[in-house]
């Protein structure tokens, strides 16, 4: 069995600099994390949140805090450092080897998209706040078995509001389903096709910040070998 | 022009967890930085100390901290924690979009091979220290241009170590000007081939953990979009 995760992240048309921010930690007991920030605004502002954010939280992970706990504390970072005035999303992927699970944290009004094993999609979409400006946000904390054919896509809000100045507005569940469901694709296909189809809904000027994360699980007799790579235009 | 990062980790035969620690961080001024410790021994102590290292050295490093700072506070700090019994080696790859250069942060025995735009194969050797047991230690700093052509590749002392029980001596740097200066790969592959040979070397059993990180700078016109991709066997 091997776990592949793929992440595509574009800025807004015309900002240098995307106010999303991804963090990878290793977790002390086993597996990875992966936090995923959306800071208010964007630009150098949202960038600033942003990393303010995920800092806290990988901080706390990487000494083996869990992921709700984790959330919470960037919540409340947050929260004091700018008096409830800047708000962010945050979401968390875990992969806890120690559990054997998959654990999301979500603290943003876009829902998570899972795909089980027998193929179902599942939105998880339980009103969640971005952390704060509200006191005592809490995240949505769903876990799930680490089990082939499972497959996990998180999203900014960027994606979802592609193409929304023009007629058609993106239907991401359905573009999962399509993609994922019918057709084989890895993790960074996925990933690229839907972030592509933003872009193309925006004529390639994205409007705001755009990242995705899919994780799936895949039946793939490993070579015990971790891999990781990174491309970065400059 | 595209920054391509690449790592392959494997863990010592027999041994389930790896006792080296990769972590990656972004930097607040721009840019993104990998820390690849390996701790002393193997198994879930070397683990325990890497993770402490690597912890260390990012929380400074999204704080905005400079690399050597960053190498010489993960150093005191593993240096006071473990009273100086305990040492891992320490590399701090950045790629700093600030000031526009690749900075290497040194504290190995291990050399760091270079392969510059002219296809000059470079090792940086100079005597370097490893943190933890011997106060006032200091990493090896090089800052090179971020210019297409450039290739950097670390690695953990398990790669030097494989086929040390047999005759053959893996000779890394003729590996790496044979796969990378003759041939055409990218930083994954490069990474891949480098592992696999160590690991044929050792018959397919590492002797040690052996992590490999690759850096290459191509001429690629990209599409503004950063790319990561992961695959953890489990």
């Amino acid at each position: 069995m091997e776990i592949e995760v793929a992440v595509a992240k574009a800025s807004k048309w015309a900002t240098g600099e995307s106010g999303d921010t991804l963090e990878m930690v290793e977790r002390p007991h086993g597996g990875l994390s992966f936090v995923l920030v959306d800071g208010q605004r964007s630009g150098r502002a949202a960038k600033a949140i942003s990393n303010l954010v995920a800092r806290k939280a990988i901080r706390e992970m990487a000494e083996g805090v869990r992921d709700g706990a984790a959330a919470r504390a960037a919540h409340d970072y947050l929260y004091t450092y700018k008096g409830g005035k800047v708000s962010a999303t945050l979401n968390i992927v875990s992969v806890d080897l120690d559990s054997g699970t998959i654990i999301l944290s979500r603290n943003s009004r876009c829902p998570i998209v899972v795909i089980t094993p027998d193929d179902e999609l599942r939105l998880l979409d339980t009103p969640s706040e971005p952390v704060g400006t509200r006191k005592g946000t809490k995240p949505q904390i769903t876990e799930l078995p680490l089990e082939e054919g499972t497959a996990v896509v998180v999203f900014t809000d960027g994606l979802e509001a592609a193409g929304a100045r023009s007629s058609c507005v993106f239907d991401i569940p359905a573009a999962i389903q399509e993609l994922a469901i019918a057709g084989e694709v890895n993790a960074q296909q996925l990933a690229d096709r839907l972030l592509q189809r933003a872009l193309d809904l925006d004529n390639g000027r994205p409007r705001d910040d755009i990242s995705v994360l899919v994780l799936r699980i895949v039946d793939r007799a490993g070579d015990g070998v971790r891999r990781m790579t990174l491309r970065l235009p400059v």
